[in-house]
């Protein structure tokens, strides 16, 4: 054991003289260049530390991690609250954002959020959307809402033309002052409207969860009723976005023309063949790795055809997510793979970039802040009062139809989506952003307390008429 | 029903004919602004569709999309020719960049790989690397490496000391020719260095997998002499960097000094810490997503740290990923969520990007070749020479010895991160960088015939003394 241990470190002592002497010969080579070679003073630790730290991929990093632990805190004290933890990932956004850190501390939010260093976390956080649109496609099952069609359909429909009709109206008086400079009237009342008529799917599912109303009559309808919502006002969007980008009535209707035949093709031929290769693939390799690859080609070309088109590449995502086999497995597999990805590491990132861009700080005179009021009511009356007078209609009883109502009502992260295109496509100025922003947390926190009471006050009622009737 | 019909149409008119006004009454109000609105000509459909095709995110989805398909191809190709399919991949790779789809079709590569362009894939290359090497890291198990302490460690230390000692003799002669311009000799010959010492752990583990060797002596072996290899390697590359990032002594010192602190912590007090907090997570919450977050906020964190010291992202991901608790079912769940997206997804993404990078089209002279032809050689005998003579001397037989020599020559991908932080510091020049990258994938190609080699001539020969024996 000895004799091993003296030969090795001899031989490994060898090696780094030998080494030693190689670097003192070498040293003294000269490069056949005319630049010098860089032989920099030696910089001192704080000179090197500074600018590892202003090194692009240090400030992601720095970045994402920022944005995870305020997510999370917020996150958690939201919960702690009550509130659903989406509304303090919303929260956390605001947070970060000039409204607040930019405010309080402007130099240490100038330096983590550089202007110029941004353009990676955008991509991080379509990237993180794309992701998530698909989930929520998969998500969404299109045989239920065949099933219990009348009634949902009729709900749905209402809970999105009432709305709309008011955001038009409500885009009227507000075009001359707060529509982006270079925006046609058209463009923005079409997206006043659109921003009325959003419901967050995944944020009332989470809700019919955390109240364990998901298996009730109610919750079943109120889940079919907001994917109904959601496609219906995904369609439209796209069609506001064609109309928008086109600027002009060929273009819009080629786009639109094109968009339906892009939805057509992926709902039959694309959907067949790929239901066909995924139970081909899984039979072949059971492990699930060329399954997964298939999935994220189909993802990815649906995003960029719908792009291309015109059509946003979240819609291209979406219908991606729509038309992956209903095959429980599968979804299971998927869903596992992608979903915490996005959930946990890039909707925070998306929260944040939301974030950034609004400006509370904006709204400084008065009437700005009557402006905002407006909206949100304009917002709630459309959306609860919709949804609520079509269940009324279709024969729902007072309670459920009040529920109805006030779930539609939340609009949570998708309308978030939908305000950045709103805003990327320059139609929204960053005032009337901020409001709209304000107006969808503001919807969103509402659901639950306004749910609570309703529960309160019918329990109150029954309880008060069995006593009468006892 | 005839009566709900009628209703529910004419209701639903009467909004579409209100909101029809709206936008005739809103067309003529006039903006209080300077600025023309955009009522840009009908643009017709073409440059519409140009328009949407160079939008940025259009252009990273056609990106990754082909770079997903072309890899995929040339992956399955490289199956069924019997290669491991991450050799194909690394071919996609450079089929992708200058040296063929560039040179065959100039305006199509130009098209989508547009110069401006890359930022993003960039970023989301090295995030994909982030990952995979944490998953690298989680693989490792170091009690493993402790337990077969001699034989590994004599083993792995004499394969990186004799190749590591080639790699600067070679500098010496290729330095005045070959190192990019403004480095200096020390920087380049440590490179070098490295550059031959180099062992792919994950390639090499998926080989014995594919030959089913991971439960043999032999298999068990390597395996673990690839693991010390790799964390030895990934050290010295960490004081390399530092070393050259510092440019001086004193830098160089504290550099190495804070990434000693830095291992230590995590090595320590943080895995304690982290084993604490995932254990009371998991009982907590069963479902999961706190530890995920907690996992991502350690990994984050500790890239971070490490890219700021000066010891590069990828070091602190792949320690972060060896600190994770060695509980197999957190193992699972962890590399399950993250695996599949970064190998599917994001590797293909970095091959491409080494790909873009390696201009073989460079290497136009003849002694360029021959100057590959004795990297390569170099490189074989080194790496081969010095674990197949450490294993003989440990007491190895012959066949084990020559097979552990072939499995620690396997570059594979873990040689092409190492180039790639060369070219990125500015140590390689365009030519080396090419001829390391000819010669990474000729070692990693090697591997499986050489293989076969010494089993049919060993199986030969024993069957020859069978016989005789018989």
């Amino acid at each position: 054991m000895k004799r091993y241990v003296l030969v090795y470190l001899s031989v490994f002592l060898a090696f780094i003289a030998m080494m030693w002497l190689i670097v003192l010969r070498g040293e003294q080579l000269v490069k056949h260049t005319t630049a010098e070679i860089s032989k920099s003073a030696d910089q001192g630790m704080w000179v090197q530390l500074k600018y590892n730290l202003e090194h692009p991929l240090s400030k992601l990093l720095l970045q994402i991690i920022v944005i995870l632990v305020v997510a999370r805190l917020v996150g958690v004290l939201a919960k702690r609250s009550g509130l659903p933890s989406v509304v303090g990932e919303m929260f956390a956004g605001i947070i970060l954002g000039p409204s607040l850190f930019g405010w309080l501390l402007p130099e240490a939010s100038a330096y983590v959020f550089t202007k110029g260093s941004l353009q990676p976390l955008q991509f991080l956080s379509q990237i993180g959307l794309i992701l998530f649109m698909f989930v929520i496609g998969m998500e969404l099952d299109i045989r239920k809402v065949q099933h219990r069609a009348k009634a949902a359909v009729v709900i749905s429909h209402a809970s999105i033309v009432f709305p709309y009709f008011l955001g038009m109206l409500l885009a009227y008086f507000l075009y001359q002052e707060f529509a982006a400079t270079r925006t046609s009237f058209l463009s923005f009342a079409l997206f006043m409207g659109i921003a009325m008529s959003i419901t967050a799917f995944p944020v009332l599912a989470r809700i019919l969860q955390e109240r364990k109303l998901t298996q009730t009559p109610l919750g079943s309808l109120a889940i079919t009723c907001a994917a109904a919502d959601d496609v219906t006002a995904w369609c439209i969007l796209a069609v506001v976005i064609a109309i928008v980008k086109a600027g002009g009535l060929i273009g819009a209707v080629t786009s639109i023309l094109l968009a339906a035949v892009f939805v057509f093709l992926m709902l039959f031929p694309v959907r067949r063949w790929v239901a066909k290769s995924v139970d081909y693939l899984s039979a072949k390799y059971p492990n699930g790795q060329p399954v997964v690859a298939l999935s994220f080609f189909v993802l990815l070309t649906s995003a960029w055809l719908a792009e291309i088109i015109g059509i946003h590449a979240l819609f291209g995502a979406f219908i991606a997510g729509v038309i992956m086999p209903q095959n429980a497995l599968f979804k299971e597999t998927l869903t596992n793979k992608v979903e915490d990805l996005s959930v946990l590491l890039l909707l925070p990132v998306f929260f944040a970039f939301t974030g950034l861009r609004t400006e509370i700080g904006l709204l400084t005179e008065g009437h700005y802040w009557w402006t905002c009021i407006l909206i949100t009511l304009v917002a709630v009356i459309g959306k609860f009062g919709g949804s609520f007078l079509a269940a009324r209609w279709v024969g729902q009883d007072w309670k459920d139809s009040l529920s109805i109502g006030i779930l539609m009502n939340t609009r949570g992260l998708m309308e978030l989506i939908v305000l950045n295109i709103g805003y990327d496509l320059g139609i929204l100025s960053p005032e009337i952003f901020a409001m709209l922003v304000i107006m969808a947390i503001l919807t969103t926190v509402m659901t639950g307390p306004l749910m609570d009471l309703v529960e309160f006050t019918f329990r109150r009622r029954n309880s008060t008429k069995a006593e009468a009737a006892g």
